[in-house]
């Protein structure tokens, strides 16, 4: 991609020159548009405004800004809607207050009907939408196209399932980063056809860098978190990050950021800029040296639950796609599955049941309670409970030891989350993740509180340390061992604007990714590419890690058109009508195909190919014998080029991202 | 790079279990050494303890935790040294109070003679230890060995130099990191050569990878800053940044600033692990949501104040090369030289003279006390002067305005830091700018709350601002927009501990990075490695756009060595002694040489050509039309294997690093 933009940068003057002066006799000649002279004149208005908003920088950084403000609009719409949707849900629950039965049917029915009309919704406008579309974004970032993941209609049909799914609250127990990313790409695809006109010359890698942009904004406008927006970025793309892409990424998440934080102010909810979940950790002591010992051991911890997690996980995926009922049930009565499961979840989750046990009224996908530093026990203890928030009473009723909610809590989600990831809704799987880490080390941090203040032995000091570093820890080495990413550190600190534990949360989320990682486990996105067979690289790799090493030699089918030296003008016309290809390749003579280079075949039907200048040299080369994984490699550093095949010279086939396309999608098969 | 992890991850099991016998027998046979027997039970010994780590995790994980801790261990035994020459200063100083000419001659005569000492040191034991040494691990990070910048002698005459520079203090203003990046890859380039032996099968990839590390740990151990330190190895890369190296980076920076601080804590300094320059912003409201256009004015004058800063430094760096005098004196008397600028520098930082004016008594380059988060004019008015620490006097008389001093300082400080950069010490050139940065944000702040408190307007909001949030983003905006980076925005956070501001940070580094790079200015690093001719080809596409867009095909020299398919083995023999490649390319025949593939010279003399099997084809081919720039890119994807340029199937060279090294120097000379 940055090859492209090199080249073309060399005369931006005259490719702009000419474009403005196309544009406008294309307009003055244009016979059948109504009001053409008035049209001509606002273009020509238009036309100035870009000059000068194109003098200042380029373009395509106005797409950028937009990306960021757009989706922190979107991110703050949903936010706000979901809010009213709970507050109305609780509002009634409340309202039935006395009448156990009406308030189990309220408890229960609200998400249920909400998630079956997301999956109704999303299967019957655009079936693409479901899920959480990070393992299709990871495909479009290494350079597939998938138009159907970036239609309108699909981010109609996400953005309203989504709020739907949200609303139905921490009985399903699902989150917004994941969607949100994939309708960012969304956003950033349109606004780059937007802007296209506008460019002049850098049409072909615009698309291409949007979507390494989206990614990072969607994370950032969703949490108001830049950097481990850019970091998540990074870690999303197959194999390189190209470093053209890095401050565009930057600036549309801070972008994306700002503003989400600033609708925040402007609403009224908060009077600054401040981190989503809020904390006041105490900044003199935040931790004795020796507790890295015990983030350490949390970091552990989390990445052994995270490897329990996956491979319920897997069992889960692969339990649907084999079990004839659910395949009948998920193929016809997507609604009423969902409908069905939000109905379990929920009644499981009713407070006057089991609910009552895992503090299920709490609105669980803010951790604010979690992350809190002072510890429940000691303040159940010092007898203050009545000076506390109602929240923190969810938690524990006096007498009980404060983590057997805890404890309850974190064994009856594991299944349910593991559930709730088989329901066909536009979903978010990352949010739960990071909530059931923070719930893991505050039990790891109040057992251990427990253990020294009971006075088990003698460490005084143990028995004040802060639970909410450990929660941030715990969320951090969850989500990412789940996901294999290290930007989780960076966004608990963003999330929480908290510091002071930056250490022990990198040590915590090191420890468990190294531990998730090990023995070549796919990950959370991974094992969903390879269920869905999307011809992803580096997850078909690491589910069968010889597969990329296959000759690439093997995949190419029939021969493509090829022109000799000396054709004559109907075969040169002959073959640029049969041609789907963008180039055609110019070979010595049909006998001796020995590659000279190639043609476009626009620019090809006037001339005769003899005259030398029109055949440009083809500048990298494959050979049959080179690894998918090598192709693949060459491929996404030339960008849109195509790749010729060529053995001795001679030409052998052709490779383009469809043609990859195609091999990865016969990769994925094959597994 | 990637490749080749692939490649040989197909077979460890047998490298290992070869390699292992291997050792043994060659032990016990080895005839001329003493003690056979305990050392072939030592040797087993470690044989049996590196299986045990290697069941863990790779070895090379150890080698990136032993950089990491390695690092650590410089930078606060630097530290040390450091502070403990300055005490000695400052103690002589002390104690020659009362007698202005004494003090004058221990102010001056101690900081030149370290710069002397630093000059001739680095100049006698390697002249390639002065100066930063970031562009060259630049230059080196893309790919072009430069074995003179990793020697022992290098690593040992910077280490001693820095300390001496650093020692001359804040008369002198020069930094640490730079340097410290550059030790940290010589460090990293022997660690690599350490464990390369019991790495068994990643020979090759393994000191590519390991410069990326050290270049990431470089900056994480000298001010244990991880994040940042990963986002300055994303930033240094010439084009692409492989995600295989993200994690190691990650965990080797985390290493080495962990133990960073642990080493803080156990000598007693602090008594837990906190941020370098530790500050106390208020939380509670950091600022109003319209300071942030106070922010983005700020960026965009620290952008303005970069670009002066640049030029001038260009200007002096083509000064020194084009005076004759200059030329001459740096040529022979470097010592000499070093010297006297220091003592030019330090009689006008005299705290009797001039220095007064301008707080030469504070160690400036940890900047405490620019990032405090009161304002200095309410302090004094408040006239609560005598509660304050000593420090703060120094910044201002009271009386006077505050921002006086600051003016005085950022006005002198820029002639006098373009002068410090022509030293020829080992030294580095970022964190004087970050200084001069916040200092730019203090008085901007400063300023600001002047004009509103003295009731111009009737903003009382404003009064009340926090003019350590703006040291800070101005910090982070110069020194970013000085080096065409973004991860300054982090690393102040992370120098500080403070997180609150991490929006408007961001917001002040873009806007600030804009200003800077508009135009295609050079960053600092580019003027330098222009200047320094070296072949680095991002530093050279900006010195002069069109130069990467040259045909490699002009550059291929004399004709490889090739054999031809029916080689005899005399001549099989003759070329594998002739040839100074890694492969040898076989050809069709010498008339039409028509490539078939290559062979390895090691294993070809005991074969003959025609068994085709050790006859490997080669994957990747480059036509001598595509550009330099494609060239290297293909290049650095494909890491070590050597590139066959081809022409209609006939080789017309070959393209390796060296060769790539040698076309880049020539397209250097041509600027």
């Amino acid at each position: 991609m940055t090859f492209e933009r090199d080249r073309e940068s060399k005369n931006p003057e005259r490719g702009n020159r000419y474009e403005t002066s196309h544009y406008k006799s294309a307009l003055l000649s244009d016979p059948w548009k109504p009001c053409r002279r008035p049209r001509a004149i606002v273009k020509e208005w238009l036309l100035t405004l870009r000059c000068c908003l194109g003098a200042m920088c380029g373009m395509e950084w106005y797409s950028y800004a937009a990306l960021g403000i757009v989706m922190a609009f979107l991110s703050f719409l949903m936010d706000l809607s979901v809010t009213k949707l709970l507050s109305a849900h609780q509002w009634l629950y409340m309202k039935l207050e006395g009448n156990s039965l009406l308030q189990f049917v309220c408890w229960t029915l609200y998400p249920a009907c909400l998630c079956a009309v997301a999956s109704s919704f999303s299967h019957n406008i655009c079936p693409f939408s479901t899920g959480s579309g990070i393992p299709e974004v990871r495909t479009m970032l290494s350079g597939i196209e998938m138009p159907h993941y970036l239609s309108l209609t699909n981010m109609f049909a996400k953005f309203l399932g989504l709020i739907c799914t949200l609303a139905a609250g921490s009985t399903v127990f699902l989150g917004k980063v994941g969607p949100f990313v994939h309708l960012s790409t969304m956003v950033g695809s349109y606004l780059s056809k937007f802007f296209t006109p506008v460019q002049a010359n850098k049409k072909d890698k615009a698309a291409g860098e949007m979507l390494v942009v989206a990614a990072a904004v969607g994370v950032a406008s969703c949490f108001g978190a830049p950097v481990s927006g850019v970091l998540f970025s990074v870690e999303v793309m197959s194999s390189h990050f190209a470093l053209t892409h890095y401050v565009p990424c930057f600036f549309a998440a801070a972008c994306g950021a700002l503003t989400f934080r600033l609708f925040t102010v402007w609403s009224g909810d908060e009077e600054t800029l401040q981190a989503l979940f809020k904390t006041n950790f105490p900044t003199a002591l935040p931790f004795y040296p020796l507790e890295i010992l015990l983030f350490a051991f949390l970091g552990l911890l989390c990445g052994a639950a995270s490897c329990c997690y996956l491979s319920c996980h897997r069992w889960i995926l692969q339990f649907t796609k084999t079990n004839p009922v659910f395949i009948k049930m998920l193929a016809t009565e997507k609604g009423l599955y969902s409908g069905m499961v939000a109905f379990l979840l929920a009644s499981v989750t009713f407070p006057n049941f089991a609910g009552q046990y895992m503090a299920s009224k709490v609105r669980i996908t803010t951790p604010h309670l979690l992350l809190d530093s002072r510890q429940w026990s000691s303040q159940f203890h010092n007898a203050s409970v009545h000076l506390e928030p109602e929240p923190l009473l969810e938690w524990s009723s006096p007498g009980s030891p404060v983590y057997l909610p805890l404890a309850f809590f974190l064994l009856m989600k594991m299944w349910m989350l593991v559930l709730a990831c088989t329901l066909p809704v536009p979903a978010g799987y990352f949010m739960p993740v990071f909530v059931y880490g923070a719930a893991l080390g505050r039990l790891h941090a109040e057992g251990v509180a427990y253990v020294f203040s009971s006075g088990v032995t003698s460490g005084q000091q143990w028995a004040s340390i802060n639970p909410g570093g450990y929660a941030l820890a715990g969320a951090a080495a969850l989500s990412g061992a789940v996901t294999h990413t290290l930007s989780p550190a960076l966004l608990a600190i963003e999330l929480t604007g908290q510091f002071s534990h930056a250490g022990p949360v990198l040590l915590a989320t090191l420890l468990a990714n190294a531990l998730a990682r090990s023995g070549h486990r796919p990950s959370f996105y991974d094992a969903l590419s390879v269920s869905k067979r999307l011809p992803h690289l580096p997850s078909l790799k690491r589910a069968c890690p010889q597969l990329p090493s296959v000759a690439v030699g093997q995949f190419l089918g029939v021969k493509p058109i090829q022109l000799q030296k000396a054709a004559g003008p109907a075969e040169i016309e002959h073959a640029v009508k049969t041609s789907s290809q963008t180039q055609i390749p110019v070979v010595d003579s049909h006998e001796s195909p020995i590659l000279l280079g190639f043609v476009l075949p626009i620019r090809t039907l006037e001339k005769h190919l003899d005259e030398v200048c029109c055949v440009r040299p083809a500048s990298v080369l494959l050979s049959p014998h080179s690894t998918v994984q090598e192709a693949h490699g060459v491929l996404s550093l030339v960008g849109d080029q195509t790749l010729y095949v060529t053995e001795r010279g001679r030409l052998v086939g052709l490779l383009t991202w469809s043609e990859m396309k195609k091999i990865l999608e016969d990769l994925a098969r094959e597994i």
